[in-house]
């Protein structure tokens, strides 16, 4: 409080809770409050949605790999498919957001559209898209293939998938509709349009089977960060995940997307961005440590040494001792990694930053949230620490990631909260309706809408 | 009731609901009843669906067709996806099963195995899934190419296709998950199997990313009915939709279905047959007619005729006079036809046997429910035609399509239903959970466990 004063504007921060199956922590699962025998049943995830839904956060989050986690046999590899776990949310929920993660990787741009097109009709205006590439080899095997494509091959993809997907999402005008029972019209020709798309990878040729859907297009959201992967965000995202652990860092990654984002005729505003923080909430900072330590006591070395192979397409630090010092060399440069480019980026910077780490101490700093920012204090000190980079031009808001659940989310819930909402920068209650106005961002136009009307 | 004794045993009838957005009746969207406005709203059609349920109806069933419907400008051409409706009905519903069409031609196996499994754990056990290989042409331009394979390289497909997916289905044992929190085991990797399918079609590495779901699988259903469609039927449906006007046909086909099943190790029980059956029902007879009537009267002929030339690869009757005679011989034979060979059959045997139809009777005749049976009378009438073809061994139970929601669906459950239930013919409350307990089917044998157990 001292150091960070409320500024004048009190800029409005966002929140989105990033939901995993038990949680962020790699060893979630072994705390006494998760519940890991449930993580198949929508009972579960009915009551989490209800406490992000009574914190007011803007959207809750599912991420999505297309394959069985790697470490399967020591925490959950599995879990339930996004866009049907968030279709039964949306009715157990009436205002927050739901976005799931999908591949443009491994599907068509048909199917995709359409689900998410219900998705948001289901949740009247409430969805949003995570695009992703899908940067794990594993999946790649589920699909035919022997390899995942090539780190540009798959931008190339994803941008004329989205392309694609748009266009379908115009295909029906708002207004194509009549319905008129008199004269035995139902829909407007003029106010559908086949989309004809012909590229290289896809020919659709539309319309979609969906009707235009409340948001016009569901959120747009992205989570590369790479140079290709900011250029594609920069372009396309309306609001970013992005792992961050130092402040610099992260106002830099702020400062390149807002600017690039001027380079495709957007405005900084149009761009919502969220760095990912996993918070550890105690009354006193010795209660949050606390926490902190016995979470990390149960995680298994093997676990986390697979996560780093895994980041460094498959580099091996297994046989190097735990207490001593993290052998970097041992490590690809990330400018050669063919997978997740940027988390590699920032692990590696974190390591050459720490000098002093061991490789247990990296393993545990990479444990609460896998290389995402994490905080460990009072409520006051963790809201401390979200407005801090907020009002530093770091981040618009945080993609929460609660290490244990439900727990530490309805203590983040209950105790971080009202904080934010007492200093006058987080909502007490929803003013919109859908995702769109809770991060305040526009109803897309239609782009057919336009021609026909100039024409 | 006079010639349709109860038979001794009473054997218990199926009932599912196909709801489509405002019902089946080619004009059900004009009835003052209809809500066309809602065909996007949650709202409607959970209230449809705690309708059915109401009715202790087995389940609830989705078409799809990946492509606007063909009369999209007099009529609802477009919808929500199944598999995001039926999540979401999953949350508003408790007992009722969930059953969504997928096609096998247009998505990759893994996909749509993750999906429907999702479905299953999200519901508790209520998902099935009605396999199709996409008659219509429309769909295969979404998806890439000119026109859609021939009838034969589909089944083709759709074979391999259901082998994946049962087999990802299994790729995770019923005890695979442990989460043993004191040892640190969360899976036992014995108990977990890649599929490492290589097949002509699909090259698909496994696990599934979703733990195996309460039923084993879904319950499979079938919507083929031509010679291919019925031997796939025969070896992999577990019910069968299927479209019957006459008796002595159906219980052809009824008896042809259950026979074949045996080629293939299965009992004529686990196959329930539900031909689709369109019933209006007034407290009279008369009052029965008149809602026929006046639904036939806001149809429009060039949408029944288009509905022709679809089942019959095109075929164009429209310059032919609506009071004239049928002009059969303007219709291809249904041995030649490559889309829905057994509609095309149904309407052409349909035109033989009536043979003083005119070109607009024969419309009406298809207006209510595509080819499908229809029923116009009292609930005692509606009420012995069901059990009438039930006791003949023409039908396990039906495929109830309401000429307009949610109107004639009540009227059904209110005033149909109670009359087989005091015949002691359908359920008065359910008694099991799963839609396999609905059916009265076996949960299967994971072919992974018994290898297991065996070595
Ligand atoms: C918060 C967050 C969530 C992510 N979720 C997923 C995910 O669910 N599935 C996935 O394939 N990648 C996910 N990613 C990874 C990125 O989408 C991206 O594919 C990866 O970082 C490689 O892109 P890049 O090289 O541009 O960074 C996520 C990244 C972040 C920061
Ligand atoms: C009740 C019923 C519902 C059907 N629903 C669909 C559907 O939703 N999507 C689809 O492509 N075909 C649907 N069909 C068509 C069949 O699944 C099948 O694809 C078509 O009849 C061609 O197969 P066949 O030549 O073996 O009859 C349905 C058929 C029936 C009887």
């Amino acid at each position: 409080m001292r150091e960070i004063a409320v500024t004048d504007d009190a800029r409005q921060i966002h929140l989105n809770l990033f939901l995993p199956t038990t949680g962020h922590h790699e060893a979630s699962w072994r705390h006494r409050g998760a519940r890991p025998g449930e993580i198949f049943s929508l009972s579960y995830y009915r009551e989490i949605a209800a406490i992000a839904e009574r914190g007011k956060f803007d959207s809750l989050f599912l991420s999505d790999h297309l394959a069985v986690g790697r470490n399967y046999e020591f925490g959950p590899g599995v879990h339930l498919e996004p866009l049907t776990l968030l279709s039964a949310l949306a009715a157990t929920t009436s205002r927050i957001g739901l976005i799931a993660t999908a591949s443009t990787s491994y599907t068509e741009p048909y199917n995709l559209a359409r689900l998410f097109a219900s998705l948001d009709h289901i949740s009247e205006g409430r969805a949003g898209w995570n695009i992703v590439t899908s940067w794990s080899d594993a999946a790649s095997g589920n699909f035919g293939r022997t390899e995942r494509a090539s780190h540009t091959e798959r931008y190339a993809r994803a941008t004329e998938f989205v392309e694609v997907v748009t266009k379908l999402w115009d295909s029906w005008e708002d207004d194509a509709i009549v319905a008129d029972r008199a004269s035995g019209l139902f829909a407007d020709r003029n106010r559908i349009h086949e989309v004809d798309h012909v590229g290289r990878y896809f020919k659709v040729k539309g319309a979609l089977d969906v009707a235009r859907s409340p948001q016009g297009y569901p959120v747009l959201l992205q989570a590369g960060s790479s140079v290709t992967g900011r250029a594609f965000a920069a372009r396309y995202a309306e609001a970013i995940f992005t792992a961050q652990q130092d402040l610099a860092e992260a106002q830099a990654f702020y400062a390149d997307v807002k600017t690039q984002a001027r380079s495709y005729g957007r405005t900084p505003a149009d761009i919502v961005i969220l760095p990912g923080l996993g918070p550890i909430v105690g009354d006193t900072e010795a209660e949050a440590r606390e926490i902190e330590r016995e979470l990390n006591e149960a995680t298994i070395p093997q676990v986390g040494l697979r996560h780093i192979a895994a980041r460094f397409d498959g580099a091996d630090l297994s046989s190097y001792p735990l207490d001593g010092p993290v052998p970097l060399h041992a490590l690809p440069r990330p400018d050669d990694v063919q997978g997740a480019k940027s988390r590699s980026q920032l692990i590696y910077d974190l390591i050459e930053r720490e000098k002093s780490l061991t490789l247990r101490q990296l393993l545990w700093r990479l444990a609460g949230a896998r290389g995402h920012g994490t905080v460990v204090g009072t409520p006051e000190q963790v809201a401390d620490r979200i407005l801090g980079w907020v009002d530093r031009n770091a981040a618009d808001g945080f993609n929460i990631m609660p290490p244990y659940l439900p727990g530490s989310l309805a203590d983040f819930v209950d105790k971080v909260v009202p904080i934010l909402q007492d200093r006058g920068r987080f909502r007490r209650d929803y003013d919109g309706h859908t995702l769109r106005d809770h991060y305040g961002l526009r109803r897309p136009a239609n782009r057919f809408t336009g021609s026909r009307l100039a024409s």
